[in-house]
C-alpha cells in the first residue's frame, strides 16, 4: 500500500484536474474502476460544480537574486489551490498579504485552498517566510486555468454479491502531496476492494466502492445517484487518515446507531487495545454529507489519528515519516473485520428448550472439575441468546466475547445441528 | 425591585388577611392584577378556606418591669401565624410553653405558623429568650379575630398572546417580613410581567402571571380553574427565592422532563456557572399542587438559595442583608431568557439535500486555512440537525451551544432561504 | 435449618439414586412435599433421564500395608459421582490417572462428577496424595450400580392461594456432603415453604416449592410442566448457596428486569448493607433452565457467598466451619421479604386532586416550625406518586424508602380514606 502512496504523492490534485484523473489511472492498474466525469456547471442539490482548474508551473522569484524563493515544483503545498492565473511585478507588502505559513511550526508549509472564491496565493514554511527580503521585489506567477466546460472526475466499481443491497464504502482523491490524509484512504480502499473482488469470500452484499473529490465529490455523487442510495444501500463507510500508527477513532454517523456505527464500535473494541469515540460534532469528511438529514445513509468511519487531530495535519509534515506500510495493513484487517461482520452476522436460534445436552456432541469436557465449567462457559454463554432476537454482533457486545470467537462457536452449534435454520 | 421589596416589607401577611390585599395594591400600582376573593368555608378538594385572620396587636409585658418584651411592631415574626387572640396573665413556665427560638442561631428570630390547629405563640430570638425573668409574671396580649365570612386574596393578570396556550407565572404571597423567601418571588414576577406586558415582545404564548397564597391560594386557584388550566397551560414556572447571589437551583415537575423542566436547565446551564439539580423530592412549594397526580402541569420552578437550603430560612435573618438588587435582576434575567426559549422554540427543516453551500450566502470565510473550518463550525453543526425531529432547544442541548447561539444561526439560515417555512 | 442441614449432611446424593430420596423423607417430616419419581431413560427436551446410580461402597486399599488409603466412608467426596463400577488391582501410575486433587487447597477434598461420561475416579486431599506410596499396588473397588430402569426423584408442594398465579421456589438436591452449596438451599427452603404453609399470611400467589436435582432435575420438571408454568409462574427465585454470613449476592434473570429481579433488588438495597449485582454471565444453577430461550421464566436468585466465588466451593472445606444458623436465619428473612412484596405490591392511586389535608387527618403535626416539614416529607413524596401507575415497589425506588415502609405509609393512607378502592 505504500507503493500506492508514493505512486500518487507527486501527482498534483485537487477537486478537478487532470491530477484527479492521472492518480485514477493508476488505481485503475489495481482494480477495475470506471472513470466517470460530470461537467462542470452541472447543477448538484446547492452546489454548481466548479470550473476544471489546472495548472502548469507557479513560482515566486526574488528580483534582486533573481531566484525562485517559492516554487510549486519544490511541493505541491507552496501552491493555494484554485488559485488565479497571476503574472505580476509586486512589493514584498502586495506579496505577504498572499503568503500562508505557521508560526508554531516553522518547518512545515500548511495547505491553504480558495475554491470558491477568487484568489491567489502562496503557502510557506515560517522559516523560508523570515528569510524574505524585505526590500525585494517579486516577480509572481501561477500558469492556471479555469476550463468552465471541463470535467469533474471519479472513480467507481460496484461488485455485485447476491443480494442487491449494497456497502458503500468511500474515500477522497483531492487533496495534493499528503499522505495520511489523504493517500491512505486511496491505498487502503484499493487493497480492501482488491480483497472482495479477487477471493470472493465476501459475496452476500453488492460492494460499490468510489473514489471522489471530498465535499463537491460526494454532494457529486448523491446527486447523481440519490434514489438508488437511498434504496440499496445498508451500510458503509468514509475510509480516511488511515495510515499511521499512533492511534484509533471511531465517528459515528449523525444519528450515531447505525449498523454501521456499532460494527465499527465492535470491531474496534475487540481488535484495539484503544480507541476514541468521536462524537458527529468532531466530523469533517464525506460523512458530513452522506449523513446529512434526507439523505441519512447508515455511514460511518474508523481512523487512525483522525483529520485535525494531529499536529501535522494539513501541512507538509503529514508525510512518510508519519504513514507506514504497518499502520496501513492494520487498517486494512480492521476494515476487513468490519466486511466480515456484515458477511456473517446473523439472528441465530436455538432449536431446543432448556441448556441442549453438550456432553453427547462433544462440546463438553469428559469430566467436571473446578475448572472445567469455566472452558464451556463460553459457548453456554452464546446460546443462552441464540433466542432469533439477538445477532451475533448483540451476541458479542452482551458476552464481551470478539464477533470471531462468537461466530466461531455460532458454527460450532450449526455443524451440531442446534440452531433453527432459517 | 428592592423597592418593591420594602413596600411590601412591613406588611403583615399570612394565607389570609388584609395585609395581602395590601401587599396586592402595591403590586398593582406597577402591573394592572386584577384583586380576586373567595369565601371562607370554600371546599377547595380536599381543603375548606379556613377563616380569615387578622390581627391588630401582639405583645408580651414582664410585670415586673411593666416593659413589652416581646412586640409584634418591632418585627412581625415575632407573632406565631395565626394565633388565636388571648389577653392573660401568665406564669413564665406557661408562657414558655407557648415560645419559639432557634439555640443554634441565638440572632434569628423564627417563623412559626398554625393554620390549621388552633394555638396561639411568639417567637423570639434566643437571646431574647435567656433574658426573660423567670420569676416574672407576664401580660399576654394577642389582638388577633377570625372571620368564618371572610376571604382569601389572591392576584391575576392575563397577559393575550396570538396563542390561546399559557405560560403559567406563579409566585406565592403569604409570607410576613422575610425577603429571599418571599419577597424576592413578588418583585421578581411583578418586573417579569411588566416586561411581558409592556415590551410585547413576547407574544406567540398568552401569559398568565398570578400572586396567591402558598398552598391554600394554588389549591383554591386550581380547583376554581382546573380544566381551562389542564387545557391551555402548556408551561410555566413556581417564582420564589430569586433574590440572593449565592446560588443557582432547579427544581423539576413530578415526572422531571417536561418542556420547562428541559428550558430551566438549559438556559441554566449556558447562563450560569453552576446549578444545583434538585429532585422532585426536594420540592416546598407550588409545584407540590401544579404537578400533583391527576393535576399534573408542566411546572418548574427556578432558584437563587432554596428555601430549606440556606441558614436564613425561615427566620428574621431572611433580610435585605441577603437579598440584593443584583441578585434580583440576575433571576429576572434568566427568567426572561426563558421566556425567550418559550416563544423562539421551533422545528427548523433544512431545505437543501447535503450541505448547502454556505459560501455563494457569505456565510463561509472566504480562504480556508487549518483554523477557518472552525469558524463555521457552530453553523454546519446546527444544520446538521435541521432535520425537522430537532427543536432549537434540542439542537442547543446536541451542539452544546446556549439557545440563543443557536437561535441567532437559525436566523442567518432564515435569511438565507434555507429553510423549509412552515 | 442447621438440624436439616445436618441431617442431609452425610447422605449420599447424586442427581438420581436412593440418597435423593432419602433426603426428600427428611424434608417431608417438615412440609408436606410430595415425592415424586420419573423413569431413566425418559426424554426431556435435548436430554434423557440417566440409569438410576447408586454406590455401596469404594474405597483403594494399599497393598504393601493393607489399608484402605482412600475410603468414600471417611467422605462421600472421596469417590467421583456416577464412577463405573470397578473392583481391580493397579499400579500407582494407573491409580494417578484417576485421582483428583487440588495442590493449591492441600486440605481440601474437591468435588469431581462424571455423569454422562463413563468413568471412575477418587478424590482426595493433596496432602493424602502426597502420601500414596508410589512403589505399592492398590486395590480399587467401586461398587456401584447403575440402573436402566431406574428413576429420577423430585419433591413437590403446591400451596394454593386466592390467585393461580404461581410464585416458583426451587432449590437443588443432588450434592453430596456440602452445606453452603447446596444444602443451605433446602433448608432455607423447607423453612420459607413452612412458613407460608403454616402461617397463611401470603394468601394470594399460590406457592409451588420444588425440590429438584440441579440441571437434569430443573429440565425434567420443566419438560413435565411446560405448559403449566408458563401459564402460572409470575415470579420466583432459585434458593442455593445462603448459609454463610460472608456476602449477599442477586443472580438476575436472562432478560434481567422481571418482577423477580427488582424485587430482588430492592430488598437487598435497603435490607442489607452491601451486595454483590451480578449478572447473568455469571449464572450457574437452575435459572439456567427457568430463563433460557424460549422457557424465559421470570425467575431470580439471590445468595450469600455465591457458588463459584469462594475458596470452599466444591470441595470438602465447604462445611458448617461456614454455615451457621445465623446465615440461614438472614436468608430466610431475606426471602420472606421478597414474598412480601410480591403478595403487598399494588398501584396505588390518591384519590383528591392536589395535596390531601392531612392535619384534619391527624397526618400532619400540630405546629409547623422549621424542622417540622421534615415529619410528614416521607408521607407527601409517597402520596405524590400514588397515580395509579406506581407500584408500591415503583415507589420504593422512586422515593429511596425500604418497601416496608412505603407499605405502612400506604397504609396510613388506605386508613384515612384516601385511596381510590380498586
Amino acid at each position: 500500500m505504500i507503493e500506492v502512496c508514493k505512486k500518487l504523492y507527486k501527482i498534483y490534485r485537487s477537486i478537478t484536474g487532470s491530477g484527479v484523473k492521472e492518480s485514477l489511472e493508476i488505481i485503475k492498474t489495481y482494480i477495475p474502476i470506471e472513470i466517470k466525469s460530470v461537467e462542470s456547471g452541472t447543477k448538484c442539490f446547492d452546489w454548481n460544480i466548479p470550473p476544471e482548474w489546472n495548472i502548469k508551473d507557479a513560482f515566486v522569484i526574488d528580483l534582486n537574486t533573481n531566484k525562485r524563493v517559492i516554487d510549486f515544483n519544490d511541493h505541491n503545498l507552496h501552491l493555494v489551490g484554485y488559485s488565479i492565473p497571476i503574472n505580476e511585478i509586486v512589493s514584498f507588502e502586495n506579496l505577504v498579504s498572499h503568503l500562508h505559513y505557521i508560526k508554531e511550526q516553522p518547518n512545515a508549509i500548511p495547505y491553504v485552498t480558495s475554491y470558491y472564491n477568487k484568489n491567489w496565493g502562496f503557502c510557506l514554511t515560517y522559516n523560508a517566510f523570515i528569510n524574505l527580503d524585505r526590500n525585494a521585489s517579486y516577480h509572481v506567477v501561477i500558469d492556471s486555468s479555469f476550463n468552465e466546460k471541463g470535467q469533474l472526475h471519479y472513480g467507481e466499481l460496484l461488485i455485485p454479491g447476491k443480494s442487491k443491497e449494497e456497502i458503500l464504502l468511500s474515500t477522497y482523491i483531492c487533496h495534493p502531496q499528503m499522505v495520511n490524509n489523504e493517500l491512505s484512504g486511496p491505498a487502503v480502499l484499493t487493497f480492501l476492494a482488491n480483497d472482495i473482488f479477487k477471493n470472493k469470500r465476501y459475496n452476500f452484499y453488492s460492494y460499490r466502492i468510489i473514489f471522489i473529490p471530498e465535499t463537491i465529490g460526494s454532494i457529486t455523487y448523491l446527486s447523481l445517484n440519490f434514489n438508488r442510495l437511498k434504496k440499496f444501500v445498508v451500510g458503509g463507510f468514509v475510509i480516511t487518515c488511515v495510515g499511521d500508527e499512533r492511534a484509533w477513532g471511531h465517528i459515528p454517523s449523525r444519528l450515531g446507531n447505525t449498523i454501521s456505527d456499532r460494527i465499527a464500535r465492535n470491531v474496534l473494541t475487540f481488535n484495539t487495545s484503544n480507541f476514541e469515540q468521536y462524537s458527529w460534532l468532531d466530523r469533517g469528511s464525506d460523512e458530513r454529507q452522506f449523513c446529512s438529514p434526507g439523505v441519512d445513509l447508515p455511514i460511518s468511519s474508523i481512523t487512525r489519528s483522525k483529520y485535525g487531530t494531529y499536529k501535522e495535519y494539513h501541512t507538509s509534515l503529514d508525510n512518510f515519516d508519519l504513514v507506514t506500510e504497518r499502520g496501513l495493513n492494520e487498517s486494512l484487517e480492521i476494515y476487513l473485520k468490519c466486511i466480515d461482520v456484515f458477511e456473517k452476522n446473523c439472528y441465530p436460534k436455538i432449536n431446543v428448550l432448556c441448556e441442549p445436552q453438550l456432553g453427547k456432541r462433544s462440546l463438553y469436557p469428559n469430566i467436571s472439575t473446578v475448572d472445567s465449567g469455566k472452558k464451556v462457559r463460553n459457548l453456554m454463554n452464546v446460546i443462552s441468546f441464540c433466542d432469533g432476537n439477538n445477532s451475533l454482533l448483540d451476541i458479542s457486545e452482551i458476552c464481551h466475547l470478539s464477533f470471531s470467537e462468537v461466530y466461531g462457536l455460532y458454527m460450532e452449534l450449526l455443524k451440531s445441528d442446534l440452531l433453527i435454520s432459517e
